[in-house]
């Protein structure tokens, strides 16, 4: 998946859920606690045990830094896209060792490189607290009280949980306010990458987007209770395959004032940000390698949103979706208008349409002052976690901003005591042209933004912030950290004191956007759900929320301009057109897949596509049969997919995945990784390492 | 010059001329017909004789694609930098020829490649009709009336002029209204690209920058009256050295609400666009090599406006520069507001103010409908100009608008009979990306925008309007200009359509721009410009117009970060450069640089700097010698002198030229271009090509 990213300085709004006629399509991100065991059963005469779903739940990882895995090894290997990677892999790079450009293999375990800050999650239980939940939030509060009080419970929930089970807990919202799950992750903190190649053969599709992190705890390899086995044929034509992964977030649900207001402000006001970093980031990233080192990572994920976001816009601005979404969402109100038992659910379209306009009033000065676009930049993110620490810490754990509860201080510590290095160049870049960028938007001579400025042009005002600051060194995060309010106020740290110049205002912008909008919105919908069921049934999905997620398809070709697209690729055909382009970017190959050539069988397939539901924050999800075997790793979305944001479709979006045999094929063959192709295909009996 | 480039998109502003005390800094961009006689007189003993200046002029050469250059050789070869000549470069090669990237040079001229569309021009004389202009125009008149008034009377005198002389006559405006001359052109439309390779060492001053063009007439090669003779030893330290080039637009003497317009409106609007711009052409070049040929020109000229609209906000953006600015204004306005001889001038800086919020207001329009960033597509361009050649040609010389006058016609016809080779995937690339911004910004419900979208995607109605027009054939396009009024009637090609439908909105707007706008400016300007002459003196020269000037300075090098630059490198540096970084992107050297090092003298001086006042769109303009000999080539500003924009400094502001002696020692040890340097050298007496 090349979109797995978040958009950046977007106030997220998490969604509901479809529940269009599913009888036919392979449609559906499924709750693991509501999985589509009819459609599988009547379609497939395939049977959803608990057991099978138990065994995939459990192999199923995701990752912190936003993407999906699974682990494939009974020695603790967990293989991910190379694109997922690549955030731990740039990270532990320096001048002297450009890993994402090189790739990088270990042989044994004492080369493996320890990761600096990735956290790994697998998701180990699911319990519904929608009851729970909604006792606490009484239906005459203001919307002004109606959010504290579900922060609080939901904060209270959370911290039993974790105290009672060590497992981290966080409550989920599903159906955008119809549905509270309480999720519970066993957390792995130590992973150290285990190999990798940026041989990335994007364009069209001979891609082997793979890497392998082995996971330790204690400093001891993990034996996992599950992990998938590898499936010896593959992936074949026609057959039924599963996909377990992370979608990051779908809008097919949005009622049209909401899709319009992405439409007209959200996405142009998200693209011209997106198109604006990465102008920027190019064109450093051209003045040296060591820059392009630094940037590489950021910038892939601003890419990965741009595309993701033209794509999306691109639906919302076709006719003929719109005018799919329009008479669903009609037949909706048409059937609540018509049912007094239902009348709840009337006002909720105005509401959100209500709450869009407020949320138009306040995105922008939201996406600069509380999001950071308007300070991008690692030490001021870090002195603002500081400021906020000290004043929120000593609050009761309910009423603390959401990311400061007890059940969230474990990975904003872990996080904020990273080691991961900071370039001083490259943040007094990003400070520069994010200053100037808040100048632009607020208006120069905004009080604030003069305050901000202090006098100093926006290069000037960066360099001196950035080299000013001592948050680079994690023993001074760590003294502010532990010393509380006394120490932040004490400190003389510029990015503390701009942390605070500017807190009370995004603290006041968050305020109108927690309380105005998203729980204006979470009401409004929750009445649209119900009334969903009501009309619909419950066989349903809930929009996607970068929790685990089962959908399913078949594997199957499709056609594209009078011409039939193939269900695979094999090695063979990226040999035959690198040669029909003379071997010439962006089709060469690189010198180890040109020496090799004679040692692969070519008719290994490589890459192949399935009709499965997916979107970005599935790149790396494990694709398995029936059978819980590992068949495939998903690393894209064709092109037609990109409407999947609004509505699902099978005509011509498909998934693609790196085939296992081609996988296999890779290790052995090209990059004689024999080791670790016995340990994933179980070959060797013994562990790897101990 | 990396920023020769016209900003796309921003509705150009003619601005006024500077006079701040010029004693000591070697300032300004000055008219051949009131050049800086008594300041190189008495600061450098230079006697700037008639004849001097003669032959300067009429050796320098504009590109009608946006750059400067000269006449070179007594058998018409006129040198410009590489990246002045790439446009016409590119609109030769095909799928099978990438001049661009691969370089391209001839021996004999049968060998040489005919340029589509590449028009030079000569200043052959200037007169100053301001008196004849402003008697047209009557104090009493409103704006209403003045602006079509002054184009009648600017019509007729070029006409007048171009029937007695023959010469392409186009009345100049300078210091935005305070005068107006009317300029003669030799006008050449016959060139053949002789030679040019892009080893292009960018980062940070390394450069050949340079390619030559042979000049024809009737078929045969000119010899020019005037040319430049090449310097011996080239340019020296401390050496007294002149630019003759086209400055594109400096906004040196805007009034503070100018200028702060630009700051928070202009620079912010046009950088959003040229972001997206350059993200959408750099992702589809990245898609393989003959996409990326296809975009190179257009992507170049967005990266370099980028570049010059970066760096000219951060100018607006710092206090120091503003302050300046600012304090300027005020002595002159206190100086008005003492003065009652002045006092037609006081209300001067307000009508600025109200002009530019009107400008505000329409802008956006402006830039969408009439300069058409919402339909870039070469076919819409084409079908915009046979539709408004049909509805202006009839009418009166001085009514039309003004690219249809009499004067204008020629240019205007060469360029829409150009067989330039249109790509339909480009342009339906960049026409669903223009259409999908017209409905962000004008809003997607707008009734233009349905009317244009006509129930279609951005992306389904680009793809109909290209592969659906016959534009693309020179022939259809002669039979529509031909057959005038009833041959656009008829017509059912669907870019005349959508053409016509735009084109009412367009003109509206277009019309505000015109009289609201740029006509009460040009009013007030002219006042201010009057007093400013009264109070500083008229020794001065205008703001950059994109028309012969002549700067002057002498070679220095400049102190950075505490760091002394020389004024000039030799390929030993760029040796050592690439040595230094593993000979790595990008840093590294072309296979033949590496192969033949040992052919060249290191010693040799490659690029050197000045601080002579330049800006984009000096491009390619020769650096002379006192003797009027060529010691080089200009092609870059440093990032110092981003600010040139608005104020000069010579504190470490400098050109950026290659080196005469350098371009030499390169054409002979490294391309075996003997041929080329005999002639350029005057060692071969005969002509090369006949």
């Amino acid at each position: 998946m090349k979109k797995s990213h978040f958009p950046i300085g977007l106030v997220a709004v998490v969604v509901m859920a479809t529940s269009e006629k599913l009888t036919k399509a392979d449609e559906g991100m499924w709750l693991f606690n509501n999985p589509p065991r009819k459609i599988l059963k009547d379609k497939y005469q395939f049977d959803a045990t608990d057991k099978w779903l138990e065994h995939v739940q459990k192999s199923s990882v995701r990752f912190n830094s936003g993407g999906s895995g699974s682990f494939v090894s009974a020695d603790g290997l967990v293989m991910t896209n190379h694109h997922v990677g690549a955030d731990a892999l740039q990270k532990f790079g320096d001048k002297d060792h450009n890993y994402i450009r090189d790739g990088f293999h270990v042989r044994t375990s004492a080369e493996e490189k320890r990761c600096h800050d990735l956290e790994l999650n697998v998701l180990m239980s699911i319990e519904d607290v929608t009851e729970q939940v909604n006792a606490a939030v009484k239906p005459d509060m203001t919307p002004e009280q109606a959010f504290p009080a579900r922060r609080k419970i939901i904060a209270e929930i959370e911290k039993k949980s974790q105290d009672e089970t060590k497992l981290r807990s966080n409550v989920i919202t599903l159906y955008q306010g119809g549905m509270y799950q309480l999720y519970r992750f066993k957390r792995y903190q130590q992973a150290a990458f285990y190999g990798g190649d940026p041989d990335n053969f994007e364009y069209p599709r001979y891609d082997l987007d793979i890497c392998f992190f082995r996971v330790y705890e204690d400093d001891k390899a993990v034996h996992p209770q599950h992990y998938l086995k590898w499936s010896k044929a593959g992936a074949g034509e026609g057959e039924l395959v599963f996909v377990s992964g992370h979608p990051g977030r779908t809008d097919r649900l949005d009622t049209m004032d909401e899709l319009h207001y992405l439409r007209d402000r959200g996405f142009p006001y998200l693209l011209q940000r997106l198109n604006r970093l990465e102008v920027l980031l190019s064109s450093w990233s051209a003045r040296s390698d060591e820059n392009a080192r630094k940037a590489k990572e950021l910038l892939f994920g601003v890419q990965n949103s741009r595309k993701a976001r033209v794509g999306g816009l691109a639906g919302l601005m076709d006719p003929y979706i719109m005018a799919k979404k329009e008479a669903a969402e009609k037949t909706l109100r048409d059937a609540v208008a018509n049912d007094p038992k239902l009348k709840d659910a009337m006002s909720a379209w105005d509401a959100v349409a209500k709450a869009e306009k407020v949320r138009g009033e306040n995105a922008k000065q939201a996406a600069l002052l509380e999001s950071g676009t308007g300070f991008m930049c690692q030490q001021f993110s870090i002195a603002r976690t500081l400021l906020r620490a000290a004043e929120e810490k000593p609050k009761p754990n309910g009423e603390r901003l959401r990311e400061y509860a007890d059940s969230n201080l474990a990975p904003l510590e872990f996080q904020l005591f990273s080691e991961e290095p900071t370039y001083n160049d490259f943040e007094i870049l990003k400070l520069t042209d994010s200053l100037t960028y808040l100048a632009e938007q607020m208006g120069y001579d905004n009080e604030l933004v003069q305050k901000v400025l202090a006098g100093k042009s926006p290069q000037q005002r960066a360099y001196e912030l950035v080299s000013g600051s001592k948050l680079n060194d994690v023993k001074v995060r760590k003294q502010l950290y532990e010393g509380g309010a006394k120490a932040i106020d004490e400190s003389t740290d510029p990015m503390i004191a701009l942390a605070k110049l500017v807190d009370p205002a995004a603290r006041a912008v968050r305020k109108i956007m927690e309380t105005q909008v998203d729980e204006v919105k979470r009401q409004a919908y929750a009445k649209i759900a119900k009334a969903k069921f009501a009309v619909e049934g419950t066989n349903s999905y809930p929009d996607a929320t970068f929790t685990l997620r089962l959908a399913f398809g078949v594997v199957k070709g499709y056609e594209q301009e009078g011409q039939h697209i193939p269900f695979q690729t094999d090695f063979a055909g990226l040999y035959q057109r690198a040669e029909e382009h003379h071997n010439k970017f962006p089709f060469d190959l690189p010198p180890r897949w040109v020496e090799r050539k004679d040692k692969l069988d070519l008719k290994t397939p490589f890459n192949f596509v399935c009709t499965a539901d997916i979107i970005g924050g599935n790149s790396g999800s494990p694709v398995i049969n029936k059978e819980a075997e590992l068949v495939g790793i998903i690393f894209d979305g064709n092109i037609q997919s990109l409407v999947l944001d609004y509505i699902y479709t099978d005509d011509q979006a498909r998934a693609v995945s790196v085939h296992s045999s081609g996988i296999i094929e890779a290790l052995r063959k090209m990059y004689e990784a024999n080791d670790l192709a016995d340990e994933l295909t179980g070959r060797k009996s013994e562990a790897a390492t101990q």
